[in-house]
């Protein structure tokens, strides 16, 4: 009904805008036992924050304080409440947007829907709010970690420029990819992606991309049927995530032009037990989990904040040419990867438990 | 926790096997004093009824039985139960899979979930289960008719044959699509993908497609951000369809090559009201309907049942070539479009419900 | 939001009219594996049916049918659907109350939230709607067998005179107390409630009374505090049973005249492990279960349907004096014992899921 | 399945243990445009503290922050985050407890649960726990007033001392209440009760008692049948308080002696519409609100820190002898008073949103 909650076993409550007083989150449902400190949570928040030439300006420190639900190092069962403060708050640049609706944005919908909305820094439709998906999904990852299971997501592709990953080992992915400014494990591909974000740059545009998640060593069996398919929770997890407009799991799209033939994948016997001689399937049949790699992506859409001069109308319904200031990444994709990261960590994590795969306590 | 519920303010919960004695729903939370008949659920479970030359052979009648909710031709605003009998079972031609999981079903993954399976017809993974959504569709179709709202979807490719509909309005689309065999509005399409099927089928094979669904007539302001966007829901909705293995919405992929010029959608004054002048959000921003057209896709995978021999493996890690019998779709497609229309007009229901847009008693 | 589920982990959906086609319920959440047959069901409808002359002449054969979820005699973890047909309907002796609210009963209130309601035999609100509620909570029971878990209730009080169980052993409640018309199991008081009904019979009124349950062995730990606690559901699950108008767990109301020193149950040393030398918590302590027998009494109302004349108002709105016909209970105390057990049972099988207790499959 | 989420259309989330950092919640889903500060919010905070010679010597300034979800003295309709930091903490006298469990404390229960607990000051079970839910309970009621509906509650019964209200308004009980020491409305039965109190403290010991809430001006028709019934709400609401060992409405469990001629509410035509001449049905029928007023009584255990010796055993199962050392209330029942209004106005509002009575923005 009210749509600030994530999960069913393990619960992300989630609040905060732009340029309040903080943003942050409640976890409920976390296992007793679990050793958990801030650095658990500032590691992953450091991921999603902006860096280097290709980021936003907006200077946030990000520092996540624990407020309840751990004593003495270990989690308690009770809900974990983390904060993390807004400081480098300025809202001048969008006192110009307070009647106009910027195209791409949310602006005009929450309007629609709450009669008002909070234009300072974009509220609650900014992207600031998924701090609290990545400090919820350090928590998952964590969890994750103890049985041996591993998430690792990189950029696959940026403005038509794609790589691939096929030869290299989840631990080499992701090495690579948080050496690349872009997010990007293919050294060459990272540079031509960087160079086409300049450009853009320098055009007062944006452009979009596509982030790979893979998921190693999930048992088979998660995943609720009939609804609560573990694809089906993925979609919905990712779908959600600010400027997500596709998902595909396993061969994806291509299925619509395969025949059966070639989609099924062979089942044989690897290590004395079921294993999968292709992944078409990404890890999922029938919604519930096959034991091989869970492979997902998700389809980012160019920033909508540009520069560049562009057609829109005011609250009062006035035709206007805008031209957005404020501090704006020119592709969101690099900072978009620990984000699905993190989603996917929240819905493994919670299907496991639902499934009675992770004790109550850790110890 | 447990899957066989779909909704917040209108409830499908959905049960039943394929070989089992019936499958049915029960919806909570239709709103009293809507006309219903058990004809308004026949007429959309006849569209999901196979059919032609190109559909399996097992003949059901699929006869939707109301049980409750209904009173003197309205609803009370009470349960509405659904029951359609399972008929013409025919459990023989599974007995040979019985220890056998079949390449790209679900045997293999409720078997590892449940520690046993329902091996007659695919059980509970069979696509018959897909009647409780259409029967529930059928009635939250009937709820959105009543404010204007009108979900039309059809088959936008299959094995690489395309079809455009621009131009073409939502009843245009309907009335040919209906007419077509492989459910597309675009004849001369049509043909080639019936030829298409007719060759997979000759070759023991299968092959996949995309359905595509438009929504009209959306009201500006229904999803429940940050996590029940509207299009997190839909792509939850959809990719939990049997055989979905990929979701996009407006634009979908293509954002990732798109630059923000481009993909933002010019914000215009139509009609006295806010309009956009193109619709690569397929009508939704921030989570939010846009007032547009709502626009998704989902990628159907070949069916997986094929005769043709396969790789496979038996309960006891035995290897085998499995040549799969029974009665089965070449291609799932045309018969999905009608599902994904359920589905969706379940989405819209619920979320219109949500922000109150549907009165609790429609008198 | 929608009111016709009940529980978490373990969830009944339930459905059905009075006089309508059937009453019945979806169970979802099921563990697998565990042996189920409609007998099983049958013998707690059985417990709840009308009998002997103190009870309503309705004679439903109550038939229980298992539509899905159940393969082979052990559940398959899928939705087990359990439909009962009303057979025994006479609805003629409703006519004269279409237009009239009768006092005590919902008539009024489903009116004014619904806008209409369907007036044979009180439609969704009557009484026969717990056959669901007890379909259910045989399953529970079954599964809460295979962990040692017993729940025994019995009819406390009636009328004003009052039982004392104390010393009799849960095996000696139920016996003594499915051997009694009045389900009490102290023979005198037994003869003397009986007594009391038949006086009230001939008034033409009815009488109100108490049913008590407890539950032995349940393990220490269950209930998720703040909200979902142990004694909170119990109570949300027995105030929603038809007729009850108070709950109480442990020392219940009298804790209100006890000092700390009396209602603190001093805590010991009981083979080997923690145990209490009185139990005036009833079991629970902070929302979550000790190990000692949980003990929840339930105030049931004095049937509302009486054939004496009452003053009522019609839906428009005029003054009218009414004298109830149909087949009704002048004591519905000991048909609610299996009602409430059913409920507790529900609860007790929820937490212990969500508790991780109960495993998935249960081979 | 996890415990610290409240309610359905109106949710709180809650967090924080007695001596952690901070206690405090989250609310989703209340409506946009609602005129609130802090200052409404510490009002109610404020009445829930300790205050006078009979309570706690913890002296928390109970300051209430907003982080998020208001805008310009406006709420959002985006999450309101709420933290009140835990300022006066005071662990020492906890450090003898650390190895022991209280009688009549959650400590072993939480033990139990989790395999480890906080024992500062009782860690998430302290009634600490409470100021979330005054908190969002304060937003409830600024809601509530806006459609006239008052919530009042009151000290009925302490210690066997009984008050009687009957003739006073709900606004009189109120004013009169606020201002006795003990929140009795009845000036001799008020001192008579604080009489009681402190004879109790001299014998280092505590008393129960009974809380009563009347609320007026309901809209007959909200409750969700057959299972979310007003209630069965109420009775969920309010069990799951500290202390609470029982909860009646209406006539209660007066109506186990009561005949179906006394207890049945004759219905009449009052001011035009449905009324009732007596209320023992406390203004829920079948589950829903009838439109008479909602009366609902709480049995509230005496406080279970006494500093007499008591029984009890260590982690290690040795027996002991403790007696209670830091800061706490003879009786409670006073500071339940706004704990009991604070549920019951999260109860109304939530079923009041879900049968679409509060518009999503209130302007």
């Amino acid at each position: 009904m009210v749509g600030n909650t994530f999960g069913y076993a393990f619960k992300l409550t989630s609040y905060g805008e732009s340029h309040g007083k903080a943003v942050g989150c409640i976890i409920d449902g976390c296992p007793s036992n679990l050793e958990l400190c801030e650095k658990d949570i500032q590691k992953e928040l450091d991921r999603r924050k902006p860096g280097g030439r290709l980021a936003s300006k907006r200077k946030e420190e990000d520092k996540a304080i624990i407020l309840s639900g751990v004593f003495n190092g270990r989690t308690l069962g009770t809900p974990i409440s983390i904060i993390v403060e807004n400081k480098d708050v300025d809202s001048k640049p969008y006192e110009h947007i307070k009647h106009v609706f910027r195209p791409g944005h949310a602006d005009y919908t929450y309007y629609a829907k709450y009669g008002m909305r909070d234009w300072r820094g974009g509220g609650r439709a900014s992207a600031r709010e998924t701090v609290a998906r990545v400090a919820a999904g350090a928590i998952a990852k964590k969890i994750l970690d103890k049985f041996g299971i591993k998430i690792v997501g990189y950029t696959k592709e940026i403005g038509g420029i794609s790589c691939d990953v096929s030869g290299l080992s989840v631990d080499e992915i992701y090495e690579k990819a948080e050496k690349s400014v872009v997010r990007c494990p293919d050294e060459e591909k990272s540079a031509l992606m960087e160079e086409k974000i300049l450009e853009v740059m320098k055009e007062k545009d944006s452009v979009g991309g596509i982030v790979e998640v893979i998921v190693k060593n999930v048992p088979a069996g998660i995943g609720e049927p009939v609804f609560l398919k573990l694809d089906a929770y993925l979609a919905f997890a990712i779908m959600g995530i600010p400027a997500v407009k596709g998902v595909e799991i396993g061969a994806g799209f291509k299925v619509a032009k395969m025949r059966g033939s070639e989609n099924n994948d062979p089942i044989v016997v690897g290590d004395n037990k079921i294993a999968f001689e292709t992944n078409n399937a990404g890890g999922v049949l029938g919604g519930i989990s096959n034991g091989d790699d869970i492979v997902v992506r998700a389809a980012i859409k160019p920033t909508p904040s540009i520069s560049k001069p562009q057609r829109t109308v005011s609250v009062d319904l006035k035709e206007e040419i805008i031209e957005i200031k404020g501090r704006h990444d020119p592709c969101i994709v690099p900072r978009a990867v620990p984000v699905v990261e993190a989603m996917v960590a929240l819905v493994i994590v919670d299907l496991m438990m639902l499934q009675g795969l992770i004790p109550k306590s850790l110890i």
